[in-house]
């Protein structure tokens, strides 16, 4: 779909300034933000956030169940967060060396992840789940890495999902398996024979298009058990998840500690950082590595993860983006059903994904989404979404009302069940 | 050299903070900020920058001649960068597409960048670097991609300097030459036959602990003729140097312009942001790839560069800091030459590296960056520095006071020549 297609619809504003893109950006925009992959009639540029709500460039109003892919995990503009990094701004964010802030979050980090002994930051996603495949390789001396097929680990040549201008050997040495299947697992360790340096598990199964799977507790004690045999290291890929799932590690929720988790996203409320915790027994192979990033110890990012982390652990946000999860869930469901249009909800509910029935190209799942859009309310047709700790009972009932007439809207054009 | 021991000469309160992180962090501190790297004296935590000036945890002040190893290219917390930012994060930074500032900027970077038809951005130089390599692959179709001996490129499996918890494979289409030898490159362009996808080049050779070479013109542009001989990419590396050699690209400065640059550090003044600039020749293979980050189409950042860019475009930044570095540069000269303690100062004035003659494992090179820093002035004694806009006359003059002071300490201790 190119950028002028799915311009239509959108704001006059927004047609404005992607014309604008297509001179200096290669199409108009790249990566996951790329409104060319949503329907027509989504915006791409936005103006302001705050709270639940999100604006387009052309003034529009939305409850937004995006919340940035994941990163606004208090809501945007989240006062006291912002008011931590405006005072270490006003200090120091860049400098010869981290700040005091480094010290306190890593001890924070130890003292909230379950699994954790030691902690350090980043920037992206990527770089977090890249370091965690260094330090496996660099304490066990080993090479094979086993991951989910379709899984994503970020955008990396090693892990992007279109692997175009990578060559064969950047993933010379990954191994697949398939989530939540202790037989593929098997098989995978096998193939890595005496080669196995770690297993990559994302914190539930959320590849793009497909149900979501919570990891059963059968597959994760499985995963745990293999990487103990071969001296291995298991990796929990929480960039998606983190802090939405348990607040001490998605894992905890079937009873299993990895040795690495990747963190980013939800962790600053949308300040750029990500982080790697790892168990002692790997403390000298992520001494040993070397990955280093410009503005990977700036202060301020540091200082809006803590005040996240305060609000956090002080106001039980899992529970509350789980329970608005869990109450759009069920509107969504008793909707779907009045409406006579089966749809399936999958994953943690405080990541839902909405897919509908007989729905192969999402085409119904996009004209949902589009009328929804157009009542106010930002969802994505085939991608989880995510709830923030600014979604009250009022925003999502507002938003249930959105989704009611655009459950009618779709039912009267693709025939109800 | 442990952090135990380097901490020795910091202040009491780096000290504490040290050895909190040693518990929490692996090694105390990892990557090119880790004080362990420095001679015992250096502090590890900073607590605040201002214009020029830096002050440790333990309020001790410096003049600081690392800008944050680069980013701070107009001086600590300027106002009008710092204000544009505080404006955009107040209207919202990372949200579910980009803002307006996000097409300003590739507008910016596509009228002030000589080579430059279009830009992408990310947040971490290797994020730019590693998009250059993918992007001329697209392109080309090929594989091989050549690199100078020991040139720093960023931290990713592919290229970090100490190659712990990486495989072969991750560097097996790399052939390496030797910077500003033609003959060398000709060898390296053999070698990749029918695959050569790219030639990489720093925008000057700044590699740790040894001269620096600003490129030679017939290097540069035979460099370019072998690319456009075998339709690979032209890489130039701006991470380091970029917006202090030329405002329009490093290699305006021969009359070579390349087809993809990569730029970080100094282009939003300590904000977190990276950038891809490219021809029009390379825009579809750009499109093409898949590369994405949580944090990259964040709108602060962005603001950031805007207002970094207009305070470099309005006050010649560039003439700024090479007029600082050589007055830097002319002064420590002079010393060198009246204590007897002869030194190469060597690349652009605007980010100069001293290194003292008959010095191999850098110990006058550390006495004279511990006497300078007891001083007041903060020096690296193998890293290239920076400069920046907030350096003024007396600054460096400052400076040169506490220089001439540490060439007396370190010819006492080592004896002139």
């Amino acid at each position: 779909m190119s950028s002028e297609t799915s311009s239509a619809g959108a704001g006059e504003r927004d047609h404005l300034l992607r014309q604008r893109a297509l001179k200096v950006v290669p199409g108009g925009m790249t990566g996951h933000l790329n409104a060319a992959q949503l329907p027509a009639g989504y915006p791409q540029y936005f103006a302001r956030g705050q709270g639940c709500r999100v604006w387009d460039v052309d003034g529009r109003e939305y409850i937004d169940f995006m919340c940035s892919w994941g990163p606004n995990l208090l809501g945007h503009a989240h006062p006291q967060v912002d008011e931590a990094a405006r005072r270490q701004q006003a200090l120091g964010d860049c400098l010869n060396g981290p700040t005091e802030r480094f010290v306190e979050l890593a001890e924070r980090f130890v003292a909230r992840t379950a699994h954790a002994d030691w902690a350090l930051f980043q920037k992206n996603g990527t770089d977090a789940t890249t370091i965690c495949l260094m330090v496996a390789r660099a304490a066990t001396g080993k090479r094979k890495v086993l991951v989910a097929t379709k899984a994503y680990h970020g955008a990396d040549p090693w892990c992007t999902p279109v692997p175009v201008g990578i060559t064969a050997e950047d993933r010379a040495h990954l191994i697949y398996y398939t989530y939540n299947d202790t037989a593929s697992l098997d098989a995978a360790v096998a193939k890595a024979g005496d080669d196995l340096a770690a297993i990559v598990c994302a914190a539930f199964k959320h590849d793009l298009g497909v149900d979501q799977e919570l990891p059963t507790a059968a597959f994760a004690r499985h995963a745990r058990q293999l990487c103990d045999k071969a001296g291995a290291a298991l990796i929990v890929d929480e960039v998606r998840a983190g802090m939405r799932v348990h607040a001490g590690g998605s894992w905890e929720t079937v009873g299993v500690r990895p040795d690495l988790c990747a963190w980013s996203k939800s962790i600053a409320n949308g300040y750029a950082l990500a982080a790697v915790t790892g168990v002692d027994s790997l403390r000298d192979a992520a001494t040993r590595i070397y990955a280093t990033g410009s503005f990977w110890s700036g202060g301020v990012a540091m200082a809006a993860s803590l005040a996240t982390l305060d609000v956090a652990d002080a106001q039980d946000v899992v529970g509350h983006v789980q329970a608005m999860g869990q109450r759009l869930r069920d509107g969504i469901a008793a909707q779907a059903a009045s409406h006579g249009m089966p749809v399936r909800q999958t994953g943690p509910a405080a990541l839902p994904l909405i897919l509908f029935e007989d729905d192969p190209a999402f085409e119904k799942g996009s004209a949902f989404t589009v009328e929804a859009l157009r009542r106010g309310v930002y969802l994505h047709p085939r991608h989880n979404m995510f709830l923030s700790l600014a979604h009250t009972e009022a925003d999502i009932d507002q938003a249930l009302e959105a989704t009611d007439a655009a459950f009618a809207a779709v039912s009267r054009r693709y025939g109800s069940r």
